[in-house]
Order: C-alpha cells, then structure tokens, then sequence
C-alpha cells in the first residue's frame, strides 16, 4: 500500500504543441484544438490547467509548447510565470518534448515527481483525477517506477493503444504496451478486465525519468544536457532540438522500461478526438441532432450541426456532422471523420495553407 | 395546313412575376428565380428575352411582373420601354396577370396574337422555338383557337399537368387537360404517345382571349374593363386587382374553352424545377460530383457543391446537394428536394423574413 501522507514535491507539465487537424476545419495551424472550447465553456488548454487546483501553484506548471504557438498560449495562461511555458522549436514528437521538460525543470525543482498531462483531454471528477494524480505521485516516489494511467475501456476502440496489466487493486503490473488493435481483437482486450487504454498521461520523478531515458534511449537526452551544460543558450537550443529523435516517449521510454506500473483511473475521460467524439458531448434531440447556432432541420436525423455564423437548413440528412466556418465548411458523414485528415493533405497539396 | 406565310402581328408576353421559393437560399423574395443565372450565362429572365430575338421587337415584348420586383425587372432589361414592364400591384396567379396585359396590349397593338411565355423556363434550340411560335401564332390566327404548347414527356415526372390529345401533325386537338397524376398513371400517359406535358406557353389572339375569358371565366376580366373604362389610372389598379379571383389561366380558361388546340413542340425545354434540375445542368465528374466553387470531396460521389464563397469540404457522403450563401447555407439530398419549401415555411414562421 502507498502511504499518500507523505508530501511529495509535483510539478505538472502540460503538452500542449499538438496541431489537431481532425478539428479541420474549426482548428488551424494557429488555432490548435487545445485553443479551442471544443466541449465545455473555456478551452481545453485552460480546461487542463484550471483542473490542477490548488494542488499544483503556477510556478509547479509548466506547458510544453511549440515556438508557433507560445506567444498564444502565454497569453491565454495569464497567471502561469512567462518562463513556465517552455519551447520547443519545433514540434518532434512526445519523448524529446518531455526532456525538454526535464532538463528545464531539474534546474528549478530539482527534487520533484513530474506529472505529465495533454492539454487537449476531457476529464470529469477533478477529485477523483487529483486523488488518482496523488496516488501515482506517491508510489513513482516511493517505487521509482514510471507510472502511467490506465483508463478502463468504455468499448473497443481501435484507435488507441492499450496495456495489458496483471494483479489488481490501485497500481497494477504491466505485462506489455499493445499498440492499436483489429476490432476482434479490442473487444478481447474489453472483455479480459486486464486491458486499459493507455492515455498518454505518466507520473515519474524527474531522476527515474533521467535514469530510465539514459538506459533506453539516450539519443534524446544526451544532447539536451550538452546544451544545459554550454548555457541553456535559448538561441542555441534549435540546433540541439533539431539533432533528437521523432519518438514517442510510449516508444522511446514506457515499452522498454522493466519499472512501469499502472494506475487505473477513477476519473472520466475523453480524448475528444473527434468530430463524432465532440457530437457526444450534446444532448441530442429527439430526432438525433445536434444544433449548435441557427439550424432549420427537415427530415433529418443524428445530424449535428455546428454553426453559429449564418442559418444552416437541411433536408433528408441522415448521420452527417456540419462545421461551418467564416473561410471553409465542412459536411461529413459521421462515420467517415477520419476522411477530414485526408481533406487536411488534399488542401496541403493543393497549396492551401491559408486554410490550413 | 396552317398557312405560316402570312405576316401575324405577334406580342410576347412574359409571365415575370414568380417567387420560385424552391430556390432558397440562393432565390429570395427581393430575389426570385427568374432574375438568377440558375443555368446559362445570364439571368433566366434575360435568356426569355433574348432568344425572342429579331421576331420580336422591343416595343412588343411585355413582361408582367409585381410591384415589388418592377424596377428591378426594368433595370435588367434596359432595351424594353419602361412601360411594357406591365406591374401587378399583386401575384394574384395566371388569370388575372393575362388578363391585365390583355387589356393592356389591347389599347396599344389592337389586331395582334399573344404569345404567353414564363420568364424562368430554359429552351434549347432557338429557331426551333421561334418557329413552333409563328406555327402556333398562324393557327391561332387563323381558326381562332386558343394554342397551348404541349412538351413531348422524356419521362413520367408526377409534378407536372399533361395534356391528353388526339390526332396527328403538327397541331393537335385537345381530348382532356389532366391534373398532376400518380407514378403509375403518368407511365400510361408516357407510353400513350398522346399525353403531352402542360407548359404553361400559350398562343392566341386578343380578340379571342377576350372573347373566351368573357365566356369562361369573366369575374378576371370585367373589372379591369371598367378600371380601363374608367381611365386606367395607374394608382387606381389595386382595387380593380385586388378583387380578382386567384385563379390559374388554365383553371380559368384552358381547361373550360371548346377551341383549344395544341401545338407539340420541337425545341428542348425544361422549367429548371428544383436544384436536382440545376443539377442536370452540369457535367458530372468521375465520381458523379458537380463543383461550382472551391470543394475538396473526399469518399464523396453523386453529390453537387454549388459554392464559392468559401472552401467546401466533404468527407463520405452521397447524393447531397450544398447551396452555400452568405447568410444562409442548404445541404439537402438530392431525393429531398421538396424540402426546401417545408424549410421555407419553417423559416417564415420563425419570423425570419430576412433570411427569404
């Protein structure tokens, strides 16, 4: 049992450099999904942070951003120090942005458990979240394993990697990373009662997470503390940056460590990944629609429709999502929203990246 | 024989005054079919005109229209006298709009056959069409038959009336004028040979027009000639109007008249019903798709973006039709069309007036 009356040192770090282009087109290079009220009434990004309370004070938050978005989102965290929203000079995926983090944060809170959270997630119960937070801070403290959130599938999606775990109780062991599976097998993983959606939220203290990456994967850390060790240079770090690795930390870290526990969750949650995943987010009416702004529906259903610039009148629409905006609209049926990356590419190619 | 030899003094009558709701967003009150550029170039109402062409003189093209779409009316049509724009101070339907240009053209071209024409019909082969006119024009002349035009059926549409025949050659005798008939029926009618559709393009004489509506239906024409006896005065019409049954001139006239004849035509014609109709203007792509404007459709087909204003962006749908104003926005499918006028009405009870 982890006692959880110790008081252990937690710093949050927020990634928050994602570009969300299945939001296309409601979310654009400079209007990322986390800048976005996609569900509830502040963004996701202020969302993420607002839920961190009281028990983590501004100078224990930090955001992880990308050189594009960090003027935006210093300005949307106003109570956040400027100098807590670190940058990336370009985005290279999960593994080199959390060691950004740590060599950033090591140098000011150096004795503390890193408690590493997207900005773009929908999570209900923030007690529960918290006490979950607590609980995987207490035993990575305690273990010096890397914990990682478990969340109990609610079906079986295939979009996301689960892991399978053994034992039971508050943390569990892992027994492997499984990467996203065929649908059979999802609803296998569903019913074992062993599997969790792996969510993409660690708890770890900062010398375990040092220790760990130098062991699996040096190539993302090693350069990093070459930079610290000339100056931290902020001029100087895109040459750095630029030499690391495109790994997730799931690859570069979680798959190859032999001390990784889990900890299912008792909070709700959402990757709000989505268009359809948004649309479950309204109460529908009695024909199945979702009206967001001014909408006339006529023979319609399990339509949603998010408006709000100028009156949208269908008829004869079944399953179709609508997202009109000042520049660009878009129509698509609900199960073909993964179609909206594709659209991204062809206006990619077609050299529209004023609506991009 | 009809001896088309003979010189005929022929007026053209346009029937202007139409709201074509069908249309919305894109046709407004302020903005109705007629004056848009649904297929073609230039406006419905200025193809009406001009595919009249030199057969027709300035001076004896009218066009009736309501008060409120005159001056527009005018403005689009700069070579016609100002005062051959013949306004309704209402739509009180087809009865009474002929009525009043009869005794309109009476006073001005006295021993002259009226050629009744609608503004927002399409026709293809002009000589075709003029010479089916001169046709219709000299057998009216002649035997003093009320004309109709009858378009030979290229399939059983069930929202037309048809006109029953019999006989051979290029003018036929009227059997029955039949109202818009069920699926099953309108197949007979196809297979027939006899059945023409009803057009709504009229030819005849004043003096048998006058002669015939005094007959049949005198309650449209006796108070416009005592509003004519009484001076005529422009600001007097109202009331004489306003007091006129709302009848259709082939509920007042065709169908009751013992000397109608019918002239089957020989040029293409359509009366550009709906959008699915605006649809089959268009050459479609591979996938079945019509793009006017900027669309990317992806896992798209049989769908018709009519745009432009913005980018449009489709992700697996089928058979849908996108009219994309600046205030308004219709996504339909192409079987729902009828719709349109259910989302009209909506619209007209919500009050939003400036939205048609």
């Amino acid at each position: 049992m982890v006692d959880t009356g110790k008081v252990v040192n937690k710093v949050a770090v927020v990634m928050a450099g994602g570009r969300g282009t299945r939001f296309w087109p409601r979310s654009r290079g400079h209007r990322p999904k986390q800048f976005l009220a996609m569900v509830g009434e502040s963004t996701l990004l202020n969302q993420t942070v607002d839920r961190l309370g009281a028990d983590f004070p501004p100078e224990k938050v930090y955001v992880v951003t990308t050189q594009e978005l960090a003027a935006e989102t210093r300005r949307m965290l106003p109570t956040l120090p400027p100098e807590n929203v670190i940058v990336e000079p370009e985005g290279r995926n999960t593994a080199p942005c959390l060691a950004l983090a740590l060599v950033t944060i090591e140098r000011q809170h150096p004795d503390s458990v890193m408690v590493v959270l997207s900005a773009d997630h929908w999570i209900t119960n923030h007690d529960a979240f918290l006490g979950d937070i607590d609980l995987a801070a207490h035993h990575a403290y305690q273990t010096h394993d890397l914990v990682t959130f478990g969340i109990r599938p609610a079906y079986p999606e295939t979009g996301y990697g689960y892991i399978e775990t053994s034992g039971q109780g508050m943390v569990l062991s892992v027994k492997a990373f499984r990467e996203k599976p065929p649908l059979a097998t999802a609803i296998e993983y569903v019913q074992s009662g062993q599997h969790y959606w792996n969510a993409g939220m660690f708890v770890w203290t900062l010398a375990d997470m040092r220790r760990e990456l130098l062991e699996n994967c040096p190539e993302v850390l090693v350069p990093l503390d070459a930079w610290v060790a000339a100056g931290a240079d902020s001029k100087a770090i895109s040459a750095a940056y630029s030499a690391l690795p495109k790994l997730s930390i799931d690859y570069a870290l979680m798959e190859k460590s032999k001390h990784v526990a889990v900890v299912p969750t008792s909070f709700g949650w959402s990757d709000v990944g989505s268009w359809p995943a948004v649309v479950e987010f309204h109460e529908p009416d009695a024909d199945g629609n979702v009206v967001v702004g001014e909408a006339v529906l006529v023979d319609s259903s399990n339509c949603a429709i998010f408006g709000g610039r100028r009156m949208i009148a269908t008829s004869g629409l079944q399953d179709v999502i609508v997202v009109d905006e000042e520049d660009a609209l878009l129509i698509c049926h609900r199960d073909k929203a993964q179609g909206v990356k594709d659209i991204v590419e062809r206006l990619q190619k077609l050299g529209r990246t004023d609506l991009l």
